[in-house]
């Protein structure tokens, strides 16, 4: 079994109204430091082992569902859950 | 000046159906592996140095604004970025 956390966020060159929304809320709320705030997502997956490499199978889900690949950018970690 | 990454998860006894939905959808396509989806947010940040306990400010921040702390946990990382 794999644990597998994806974030997904704009890619850079992207405006993020959202994050800008917050951030103007963070300021009214006094917290003026904070100067910048850009939104993403956060999915957590847990994945049974299979001959699939799940590197590849993780990617193709990215491109084909949980991004989109034209406005956003997306990384991944694998961690290899012990049986118990 | 810091750079922080503020993960905001639904808690473990609350059911997510935008999970589940999405679930749904890998599925469909073929991914059978992926046995359970849970989606959150991502917050990255950058701040500005001050007085304040950095740790303190962000935590404020996420109890009034970008967690419900009824439903939803979260957890957040600091980074120091060096001036350049």
């Amino acid at each position: 079994m794999y644990f597998v956390k994806v974030y997904v966020t704009y890619k850079e060159s992207v405006l993020d109204p959202q994050g800008e929304a917050v951030k103007g809320a963070v300021h009214r709320l006094g917290y003026e430091e904070i100067e910048e705030i850009r939104i993403g997502k956060y999915f957590e997956m847990k994945v049974a082992k299979s001959d699939r490499s799940i590197e590849e199978m993780i990617e193709e889900v990215c491109d084909k569902l949980l991004a989109n690949i034209n406005m956003e950018t997306y990384r991944f970690e694998i961690l290899e859950m012990e049986e118990v």
